[in-house]
C-alpha cells in the first residue's frame, strides 16, 4: 500500500505537503516569524484572558467572533466596523473562504509572480485554475504591465501583495487602482507585511470606501508576533463579509484564538513596540548587503531577498551550515532572509560573508 | 449595493449561512453541547498548558502536530500511532480537507439521510455533488439498502455517520463492512458522539487495519466538552494522513488549540467522568418519552429525536416561549433534544407536556 493506490485526486498524485522545513537550528530567518518572544506582561494579558474561557468550553463559540472582530476594525481604522471584517486561522483560511465564495470549480485566479507560493495552491485546493501572471525582470509592476495581463487573461478573481512576498516592495496604490478599475471579479490585496512598510507607503484600505470588490487581507502573525495563534482576518464592503459567511466552516474560530486575540489587540502597544526595530535590522541588511555589491530589492516588509552569487541551493546549503536558516523560494540566484533581532542580522551577515 | 452585485459562485446565490439560531435561552438544548461545565482541575490544567506556549507565540506552531497527534492516537488505542491520526479545527475541518483530498470536482460524494447536515454542505464548498441516498423510513439502514444505493449511484466518496446525526442510533458493523467492500472510494465513518454509545456498540476503528480506504473521524466537542476548543480528528491508514497534508493548510492548527486538546486529554478522565450522567439523561428523555406514547430513535448519543403531534416548526417555538431551546433539523413531525443535566432534562420534560 502507498498513497498511490488510494482514490486521491488526479491533480494531488505526486505531490509534496507545501511548507518550508522546520529544522532546529540556531538561527531561523526562513519564515518571516517576529524574532522576538511576547513580553511577560502580554503573556500575562493573554493568559488571564483565555483563562476566562476555560470553564465554558463546553459550548460553542460565538460562530460570527463579533466582538474579534469590532477590536480587528478599531486596530485598522479607516472607519471600518465589525461588518466589514471577518476572521479566521491564518490569512491562508480567509483566502481559501474567499476563493471558495468567488472562484471555485470553472472559474480563475491570476497573482503577479513572483509572489507568495500559497495564493496557486489555495486556488488550485478549491478546483480553480490558477493564471500565472509575472512582475517585471526588476520584481517591480506598472498599472500598464499589470493591465496588459489582466486583458489577456481576463481572470475572475485577482491576488495582489503588497508589501510583495518574496521580493518585499510594496505596490504603488496607482497599480491596484488599475487593477481594480479593469478587472470584472474580485481583487485581493494581501497585506501581511503592511506593519513593516516603509514611510509613506499607502495601505489598499484607503480604496476601500470606492471599491466595492476590493479586500484586503491581513494577519497577525508577523508584525504582532501572534504566528503561533493564528489569526488572519480581512476587511471589506459587508456584503463581501456575508458573502464569505456562505462558505465558512461553522465555529471555524476557537473561543480561546478568539480571547487570545483580542487580548494581543489590546496590548498592541507593546506588541508592535518590536516592528520599528524589526525595520531597523531590515533597513541594515539591505544598506549592508547592497554595500558589498549585491543586488537587493527594496524593503517595506521584514525580510529581504537578495542575489547570491551562483546557485541560491548551494548557497542556502552553506548558510545552514553555518547555522542561519534562511529561505529558498525557488527564485534562481536570489535567497530571502528575515529580519529578526541585531544579534541574527550579525549571524546572518557574517555568515553570508 | 448588495451582496447580489458581488461576482459570488451562482450556487451560491440566495442561500443563507449554516447554523442552528444562537439564542439566549435559559435551556440550551440544540448543538448536543455537553452541558458541563469543565471542572476546576481541568481548568486549571489547560490554563497552565496554554500559558507555557505564549511566550512564544512569536513562532509558527508545530506544522504536524506530532505530539497532539500522538496523544489523540493513544486515547483511540486499537494500536494506532501518530502516522494514523490527523488532526483540524473541528471534524468539519478534518472531513472538508478528505473532501479535498478524495473528491473535489467532478467527483461525487453520497450520504444516507437523514444525517448530518454538514455533509453535503461540506461536499459542495468543494466543488464536488452531493447525492443524497435515502436510510429507511424508521431511520435505519440495513446493509442490502446501503448496497443498492451505492450500485445505484457509484459515489466517488461514502459518508456515514454512526451513532447517526440526527437520529441518535448507530450503525450495525456489518452495514459498514458492506459499504466497504461496495464502495471504489473512502469510506467517511463520523463517530462524533461514539463516546456516548450504548453498551456493546462497536466502533468502526476496529475495520481500520483490514480498510485501507475507510477513514473515522472523531471530535472532541461533544464528550470532552471542548466545543469552544474546536479539536476534530480522524483515525485512518497513514497514507490517508499523508493524501490529506497534500490539502491542509499549512499552519492550520494553532499552538494554543494544539497545547489546549493535550492538556485535555490528559485530563480525560475528568472530563468524560460526564459522559455517563449524560447517557443516563439520554435514556431517561428516552423512556419518558415512550411512556407518553410518542414515538422515539434509539439513540447511542447525546440526544434523542422524538416524533411531536403536528407541525415540528410550532413545536419547537412552543418549547421555545417555555425557556427550552431544542432544535429542528427539518424533519417533518420530529425535533432533537441535547441530553443534558439533570435539571435540564426536567425542564426539557415539563416544556413538553
Amino acid at each position: 500500500m502507498s498513497i498511490e493506490d488510494l482514490p486521491i485526486r488526479d491533480d494531488l498524485r505526486g505531490q509534496t505537503p507545501y511548507g518550508a522545513p522546520q529544522l532546529d537550528v540556531a538561527v531561523r530567518l526562513n519564515t518571516n516569524e517576529n524574532s522576538y518572544p511576547l513580553p511577560d506582561a502580554v503573556v500575562d494579558a493573554i493568559a488571564k484572558a483565555v483563562q476566562a474561557e476555560l470553564r465554558d468550553l463546553n459550548r460553542y463559540p460565538d460562530r460570527d467572533a463579533v466582538a474579534l472582530r469590532t477590536d480587528l476594525a478599531a486596530y485598522l481604522g479607516h472607519g471600518l466596523t465589525a461588518a466589514n471584517t471577518w476572521a479566521a486561522n491564518g490569512s491562508n483560511e480567509v483566502q481559501q473562504q474567499l476563493l471558495q465564495a468567488f472562484a471555485g470549480p470553472g472559474r480563475t485566479a491570476l497573482g503577479f509572480g513572483p509572489s507568495y507560493s500559497m495564493h496557486p495552491l489555495l486556488t488550485l485546493g478549491v478546483g480553480s485554475r490558477w493564471i500565472g501572471a509575472l512582475r517585471d525582470p526588476d520584481f517591480g509592476l506598472t498599472p500598464d504591465a499589470a493591465i496588459a495581463q489582466l486583458d489577456e487573461h481576463d481572470p475572475d478573481m485577482v491576488f495582489l501583495c503588497s508589501p510583495n512576498n518574496p521580493t518585499g516592495t510594496a505596490l504603488d496604490p496607482d497599480v491596484i487602482t488599475a487593477v481594480l478599475e479593469k478587472a470584472r471579479g474580485m481583487v485581493i490585496v494581501d497585506e501581511a507585511y503592511a506593519e513593516f512598510a516603509r514611510p509613506g507607503t499607502a495601505s489598499a484600505l484607503a480604496l476601500l470606501p470606492d471599491h466595492p470588490r476590493l479586500v484586503v487581507t491581513r494577519t497577525m502573525s508577523k508584525a504582532f508576533g501572534f504566528a503561533g495563534g493564528r489569526l488572519g482576518y480581512l476587511a471589506a464592503s459587508s456584503d463581501v463579509v456575508d458573502a464569505v459567511q456562505l462558505v465558512r466552516l461553522p465555529y471555524h474560530l476557537s473561543a480561546l484564538t478568539q480571547a487570545a486575540a483580542r487580548a494581543a489587540l489590546a496590548e498592541r502597544d507593546a506588541l508592535l513596540g518590536t516592528v520599528e526595530a524589526i525595520k531597523e535590522q531590515r533597513d541594515r541588511i539591505v544598506t549592508t548587503l547592497r554595500d558589498r555589491g549585491l543586488r537587493v530589492a527594496d524593503s517595506d516588509a521584514n525580510f529581504v531577498l537578495f542575489e547570491v552569487t551562483g546557485d541560491q541551493k548551494i548557497a542556502w546549503q552553506r548558510l545552514l551550515d553555518r547555522g542561519v536558516l534562511v529561505r529558498d523560494v525557488g527564485l534562481a540566484g536570489w535567497l530571502r532572509v528575515t529580519a529578526g533581532t541585531p544579534a541574527e542580522t550579525d549571524a546572518f551577515l557574517e555568515a553570508l560573508q
